[in-house]
């Protein structure tokens, strides 16, 4: 890719000005970088190296310097504050916009943030603060406060007038339009007021219906209106519909990406924060639990096999398709909990698509379960020149699919409904269930049909 | 949630509608919804239910009909469409913009497609056609080629004009600048016009340096740069730098959350583009595959516990803890797989950062072996009152879950190196990897401490 490529080579002379001491060099070679390329620039550096650096545009850069932290995502952002003085991380907080601010002082340890909080709201207004009341993963989080809104009685001219003189404001897709006590009534763009006359009253102009979002809206949700309205902003209301915020797209494909990643790491019994940078100790503290479950699931289906000890005393080929049965079942029951998960999470499962789903699930499994079980079968003959284990064999594979099949869409289903997030630790669950179903179906199969079995 | 409920209840009416003929009640509700919301509403409907709403909009409001197919996503928009005449069609095609209608072409059954692409090449540009000439999964495939530039000799006020007599151009976030062979020379903004005095050159206000990609750009590449850099829309310019479309940021969205589903579901071994609609004999045909794939493998691993049949048959008691250790082994591999595809995806991994990354994964797998491998150590012991047998299955565990560990790292890396995406079946590989080893761990110990065990 092309944008590594000039990323690397970047790399490396960051590296190489750094070692021989190049500030000056260094700085301008920095200056000219997009902060979310200085910010991979910082993930491939050094601990030391990368200190070095942001130690030097933090003296001689601070917005660039804050911008990269940015870039970087609030948890690895934190890090590299950390080793700073409340005064000065409270100062340089400053050169970013507040949602992002209060994402890193989340991540702080805990006395910092205090004190970077208490420092921040003698010095302005507590915007940081009031962002960081508001519940994780909601609208007001990711919200940016600072949105730029005209009053309705406004015209054209005086709207144009007030915008030439909002130099603050980063991005104005949309002109939010609000009355005397904030109160969102309207909207409207730049492009139709550039297309009426200047003496035109903004009422006149603006849309009267406004897709908005309140301050409680879970996140999920607002990226779900954004990208289904093709929208490139929603303002934030609060309870008595006054503007409090905006959530820009930009915000938006962070949340896709991160809720995208949770939910693909949580259905693997991973944590959903945890990312291929988390340092082996805390991703061991992480992981361990999730095992130590399936540690637990995993002597369930031993002991359904316990039970069948004396058949397999008597039979032990039974012990060698075992696996056969049982990693068959995990993984047709993991494509069918993977492609609900999926459609939950898109939002593509209404109820009445849920009972055509499982249906066709059921279709599904009933057909994979006789076409392999009969592969299978005559393979399990073939190796051990007995019809009668074959039989057994295609026999519990049909069931375990089938059964896989069934339990794939039920269980997140019943998650959902349970209003626990389905894609948590889903497939733990699903092998567990198809290891027993499949063991005690091959098994018990296997023991009715003992006096036939060689 | 709220959005859900509100579709639910339009839902509601509209089958009541439909069944009672109030066709005027029916085309007022229906015209008072945003597409987005009709392509839900739709996607719940039966067949036939479907067909006649669809046709009613058709005959009275093609724009929203074809809206509301694009929202539907091409595939299931194409299957509204191909019932129709090609005539039809193409007249229809021409109310929305023609990315989207080239992707809807690319869906149709064969000859209607070429019957309905004939149609509009005698009635216009033929801007489809050319679009659906750019390869897959390209920026020239998902652009829009209706973009607005202004040229870089005009003035401020002059522009301004131009901009007030394009109504066609829905959205302009980027007023894109090009010189008299359309070369793409620069970017300005709709706000920056505003700032400055009528006569002012267009030259001196743009940004000469200009984020673009070229027509061949990879469309998950065209979404990092937009994500990456926080842009509304990048210009696409083809091999000559000339100006020929651009994609916006929704349409980005729309390939995020694509790209996010697409390696969820590799991961399962389940083809990219299932979804929960598709019907079951097209899945069951796109999931047997991998399945096929999985039943040679999971004989692979039943031939591992072949060699050993002598010493199950010694000792019975191994086959019961068999599943835990494949299970174990098969669970922390798909963690480690997981974060690893993901970070790949995420282009968060470099060469060097790969190094720590296995080097973070051996240790956490060694870390867990322990823990793991003491506790079912112990409670094998239990259950069959022998040490030795819970010594054999402990050791096993450390070896398979450090092997879990590193196979897990290297297989997607490994694929990575190889240009296959490495989310394409990795987990039917690691599982029968992770059984293999944890099978001939285990019971190759058993075998090797044979006389021990009781």
């Amino acid at each position: 890719m092309a944008a590594q490529r000039r990323i690397d080579v970047v790399l490396d002379s960051v590296k190489r000005l750094l070692r021989i001491g190049a500030t000056a060099n260094l700085l301008n070679l920095l200056q000219k970088q997009h902060p979310a390329d200085l910010a991979s620039v910082f993930g491939s550096l050094l601990d030391t190296e990368r200190q070095a650096v942001f130690s030097l545009l933090v003296e001689r850069n601070g917005r660039l310097a804050m911008e990269t932290v940015s870039e970087m995502g609030p948890e690895e952002g934190a890090k590299l504050l950390t080793g700073r003085s409340a005064e000065e991380i409270a100062k340089l907080l400053q050169e970013i916009p507040s949602d992002d601010g209060a994402a890193l002082i989340d991540y702080l340890p805990e006395e910092l943030s205090a004190e970077v909080l208490e420092l921040m709201r003698r010095r302005e207004s507590g915007e940081v603060e009031s962002l960081l009341e508001y519940g994780e993963q909601t609208a007001g989080r990711i919200m940016n406060p600072q949105v730029f809104a005209l009053n309705e009685d406004l015209t054209v001219a005086e709207s144009i007038t007030a915008l030439q003189s909002s130099r603050d404001v980063e991005m104005v897709f949309y002109l939010y339009v609000v009355d005397a006590r904030r109160h969102l009534v309207g909207v409207t763009s730049l492009r139709r007021l550039l297309l009426v006359s200047p003496e035109t009253p903004l009422k006149r102009i603006m849309t009267p219906e406004v897709t908005s979002v309140r301050v409680d809206t879970d996140q999920e949700e607002v990226a779900r209106q954004v990208a289904s309205y093709n929208l490139l902003a929603v303002p934030v209301v609060d309870e008595e519909n006054k503007l409090v915020g905006v959530v820009t797209v930009d915000d938006v494909i962070d949340v896709i990406k991160d809720e995208a990643t949770e939910d693909l790491l949580r259905l693997a019994g991973v944590s959903g924060d945890e990312r291929i940078s988390t340092p082996a100790g805390e991703a061991l503290r992480k992981r361990l639990p999730w095992l130590a479950i399936n540690l637990v699931t995993a002597f369930v289906a031993a002991s359904v096999v316990a039970i069948f000890e004396g058949t397999i005393q008597q039979v032990t080929a039974l012990a060698i398709f075992m696996p056969v049965v049982a990693g068959m079942g995990g993984n047709a029951a993991t494509q069918t909990l993977t492609v609900v998960v999926r459609g939950l999470a898109l939002g593509e499962v209404s109820w009445s698509s849920a009972r055509k789903a499982l249906a066709k699930e059921a279709l599904i499994g009933i057909g994979n379960g006789l076409a392999l079980g009969v592969i299978a079968a005559a393979i399990a003959w073939g190796m051990k020149s007995d019809p009668v284990l074959g039989l057994v064999l295609g026999m519990a594979m049909v069931v375990n699919l089938f059964v896989a099949a069934t339990a794939g869409t039920l269980i997140p289903l019943g998650m959902k409904a349970l209003k626990v997030d389905p894609a948590l630790g889903s497939s733990v669950f699903i092998t567990t269930f198809t290891d027993v179903v499949g063991f005690a179906s091959f098994l018990g199969l296997a023991t009715v049909f003992l006096r036939y079995l060689v």
